[in-house]
C-alpha cells in the first residue's frame, strides 16, 4: 500500500495536549473575565470577501493574506486579524445591536509570514472592545479588566503601562509636525531597542526632521518620576498645547477610576513613550510587560480610537480595546513556572488489574467524577508496571490502585504518583465517602506542591 | 468617501451574542466533561497539504473542499472533518505520546456546500475519541460520556440507539453479501425515512440484491421489545454465526457496564437498524435522539473503527469515538427552552446616573464582580429610561439604581428588570454585604423563574 506522508505544513503546527491543556485554561479564564464585565463573544466567518480585507491592514498583511477564489467564483481571504472583521461586523450589525458594545473575539487568524522562531502561519487573537462611547468610563474599564486578566491568570508582578495620543497630538500641532505624526511615533516605538541617540537618528531619517526636532518630541519620553510626577511635568512639556491638556486630564481621570475600581496603582505606570504605531488610536494607549519576563514585550496591548468603521459606513463608532497576546503570554506562565505540567486533564489514574474486577472498576470511576474530580480508567488489564509508566508519562497526579487482593478485603490504595506515598482507605461500592475525601485531600495537597 | 459594501459570503454567517452566549456555554459544558474522564484538548492546523485531505471523505467531501495553492506554491485544503486531520495527527505523533490516547477536538471545518436552511460552508464540529485500543471498556466509556454530556446540557429524555456492525456483518456473511455491505448498510440507515417497503425496493435498486435477500436483512430491524428481548432473538436471526454472535456478546458487555457505571437503562436502547453508512466502522455503532425533538436527527453519533490511520502510517490504530452535533443541538436546547435568552453574560445592570457619583458606580461594580458575578457600567450619564431600555434589550435581570438621593440616603434599589420589583438596601462603599445578599437571592430567583 502507498502510504502519504503525514506533515504539516511549513509555519503550522498541531497543538498537543501538554500545550493544548494551558492554551484552553487559559482562554478560559480569559472568558470568564471578560463576561464579568459584561463583553460578550461573537463569532465572524473565516472567509470574507477580498474587498473587506485587502488595503485595510499594511502592504504586509496584503501581501501575507491567504486568499483564492471560490467555487461560486468570488475572490476571498482568510481573516488575518479580528480589528478589521470587527469593523465590518460593527457596520452591519450595530444598527439593530445598539450601542455601547461591548464583545470579545477568541479565534485563530491567518498570516503566510516567514515562518520564525515561536511565531507561526496560524494563531489565536484574543481581542476585547468597547465600541459606540466615547466616555472614559469605557477607557477606566478596559484597564481593569487587563487588570483583572492577569490576575486571574496568576501574574501578580505587572505593569500596564499608559499614554494618551493626544499628548502625542498635542506636542506634534505644538511643534508643526502633525503632518509627520505617523512616521515619528513610529519612530518613537522604537526607543526602548533603539535608545535616546538611535531614536534621534531614526526620526531624523523616516521623518525627515532635525535632531533638534527629534529632540524636542523625545523630552516627553524623558519624563521621570511617579505618575504625578510625570502628568504634572507635560503641560510644560507640551507647551500647554490645548488637545495635549486635554489628554493629560484624560489620563488622570482614567489613573483615579481604575484606582477606584480597584486596580493597584503599582500595575499603572503613566509612560509617554508609548505610541503604538498604528495611526487609527486617537486617545489612550496601553501596553503590558511582566516584571519578570520584560523581554518578551507587551502581553495585552490596545487604545482608544475614534472611528472604528469608516471604510464600511456612516456610523461613527469610537471605541477603547486590547488584546491578549495568548503565545507570549503562555511562553510566560510556562517560564514563571505557572503552568502544571501534564498530558491529561485528569488528575486520577484507575489501573485495571483483572477484567473479573471491571465492575469495581466502572463504580470507582463514576464515584470520583461524581466528586467532580476527572478521572481515567485504564482500558486493558495489562502489567502494573506498564499502566504506571503510561501513568507517569501522562502526569497523573494520584493512582487508585485496586487489585482483586484489596477489593476482596474491602480497601483501597491511593497512590501519589509523585512522592509515591499511598495511604490505605476502605471502599465498597456502596461505600466511597473515605476514598472521596482521601482522593480529596491527597490531590490538593499534591497540587500545591506542584505550584510552590 | 466610497464606502465597502458591509457583508458576509454566502453561506457564512456572524454569531451574535445572542447565539454565540448559548454556543459557548455548550462547548464549555462538552470541554468539562470531556475532561472528567480523561479526554485531551488538540488541535490541528486548519489547512493541510491537500494530498492529506483529497481522497479521504468521499466524492462530495472532495468535490465541496475549499482548496488553493499558497504563497509557496503548495496545493493545500481547509479541513473538512476533523476525522482526516485526527488521522495524519495520529500516524505523526502516536508513537510519541503512546496509547491509549484518548482526545477531544472541537474546531470549526468548511464544506462549500450549496446552502440550505440551517446548514453553512462553515461549522463547528466536536469529537472525542479513544484511541490506540480494541478494549470493551471504551466503548463503555464513550457511551458514558454521551450520557454525562446530555445530562449535564440540562437533557434528560434522550435515548442512545447502539447496534454493532458485527451483527450486521455476520448476517451479511451468513446471506453471502458482504461484498455487497456498502449499498446495503446505506439502505439499513434510510429504514426511519422510508419505511420497511421502500427500504426492501432502495435495497434492491442500489445493492441489487432480491427483495427476498434484502427481506432477510430486514428481519434484523423488526426485532421488538426491551433491549434483553432484542439481544436474546438475535442469535437466531443472523443464523447463529461466528461474528454476529461476538457483536451480540460485545452489545451485552457494553449494556452491562453502561449500567454500573451510572447510565440509566432508560437511555440506552439496542436498535439493529442504526448502520452508520460509513465503511469504516467496525464495531459498536450508535446516535442519540432526543425524546422530545426527534424530528431533529441524531445529535451525536459514531462508533468502532478498526483501523484509524492505515493510509499514514503501518501503525495499527482501533478505536472508537464519537461526534456531537453542536448546531444541532443548540437548535434543540432552544426549542426546550433550555437556553436562557439574553445578549449579555453579565445579569447585573448599574445604570450610570451623575458623573459626580462616577466613583461610586466603579466601586459597586468592582464589589459585585468580586463576588463572581457579571455586572455592567452604562458608561455615560443619559435618561434613566434610555438606560433601562438599553438594559433590558441586552436581557439584563437586575438593575442597581443609585441616584444622588439615594447614595445621599446611604441606600441602592436593587430592581428585578423583568418583574419590576424592587426592594432597597443599604450601602456604602466600606459596607456592600447587604447589597451582595439582595443582589445572590433576587438573581437567584430570577434565573430559576426564567428557567422554571
Amino acid at each position: 500500500m502507498n502510504r502519504i506522508e503525514p506533515r504539516t505544513l511549513k509555519g503550522f503546527r498541531d497543538y498537543l495536549p501538554e500545550i493544548m491543556i494551558p492554551r484552553e485554561r487559559c482562554m478560559e479564564t480569559a472568558r470568564s473575565v471578560f463576561r464579568r464585565y459584561g463583553f460578550a463573544p461573537i463569532d465572524t466567518p473565516t472567509l470574507e470577501y477580498l474587498e473587506i480585507l485587502t488595503g485595510k491592514g499594511s502592504e504586509e498583511t496584503d501581501r501575507q493574506m491567504y486568499r483564492f477564489t471560490d467555487h461560486g467564483g468570488r475572490e476571498v481571504g482568510m481573516r488575518f486579524d479580528l480589528t478589521v472583521p470587527l469593523a465590518r461586523f460593527a457596520a452591519q450589525h450595530l444598527q439593530s445591536l445598539g450601542t455601547p458594545f461591548k464583545r470579545y473575539h477568541i479565534a485563530p487568524v491567518w498570516r503566510g509570514e516567514s515562518p520564525q522562531a515561536g511565531r507561526f502561519r496560524e494563531f489565536i487573537q484574543c481581542d476585547f472592545d468597547t465600541i459606540g462611547t466615547d466616555s472614559v468610563v469605557a477607557d477606566i474599564e478596559i484597564l481593569t479588566v487587563i487588570d483583572d486578566l492577569m490576575r486571574s491568570l496568576g501574574i501578580t508582578r505587572f505593569k500596564i503601562h499608559l499614554n494618551n495620543r493626544q499628548v502625542l497630538s498635542g506636542l506634534l500641532e505644538q511643534l508643526r509636525l502633525s503632518h509627520l505624526s505617523v512616521p515619528i511615533l513610529r519612530s518613537l516605538d522604537k526607543l526602548p531597542k533603539l535608545g535616546y541617540e538611535g531614536t534621534v537618528a531614526e526620526m531624523s531619517s523616516s521623518a525627515g526632521i532635525t535632531d533638534l526636532q527629534a529632540k524636542a518630541v523625545l523630552r516627553l519620553a524623558e519624563s521621570r518620576g511617579s505618575n504625578a510626577e510625570i502628568l504634572a511635568a507635560l503641560p510644560e512639556i507640551t507647551g500647554h498645547q490645548p488637545l495635549a491638556l486635554a489628554g493629560i486630564a484624560r489620563l488622570q481621570a482614567i489613573l483615579h477610576g481604575a484606582e477606584v475600581a480597584g486596580v493597584s496603582l503599582d500595575h499603572l505606570r503613566v509612560d509617554v513613550g508609548i505610541a503604538r504605531g498604528l495611526d487609527y488610536y486617537t486617545g489612550v494607549v496601553f501596553e503590558t510587560f511582566l516584571d519578570q519576563e520584560p523581554s518578551i514585550g507587551s502581553v495585552c496591548s490596545g487604545g482608544r480610537y475614534d472611528n472604528l468603521a469608516d471604510l464600511y459606513t456612516r456610523q461613527h463608532l469610537p471605541g477603547v480595546g486590547a488584546s491578549l497576546g495568548l503565545d507570549r503570554l503562555l511562553a510566560a506562565l510556562e517560564k514563571l513556572g505557572l503552568l502544571p505540567p501534564g498530558r491529561t486533564p485528569a488528575p486520577v489514574f484507575i489501573p485495571f488489574f483483572d477484567p473479573l474486577h471491571l465492575d469495581d472498576y466502572l463504580a470507582m470511576a463514576t464515584a470520583v467524577r461524581g466528586a467532580g474530580i476527572g478521572c481515567e480508567l485504564y482500558p486493558e488489564a495489562k502489567k502494573l508496571g506498564q499502566q504506571l509508566k503510561y501513568a507517569d508519562s501522562r502526569g497523573f497526579h494520584l493512582a487508585l490502585i485496586a487489585g482483586s487482593e484489596e477489593l476482596a478485603r474491602g480497601i483501597i490504595q491511593v497512590k501519589n504518583l509523585r512522592t509515591k506515598i499511598s495511604t490505605t482507605v476502605t471502599y465498597s461500592r456502596d461505600q466511597s465517602t473515605a476514598l472521596l475525601s482521601a482522593v480529596e485531600q491527597m490531590l490538593q495537597l499534591s497540587m500545591e506542591t506542584l505550584l510552590a
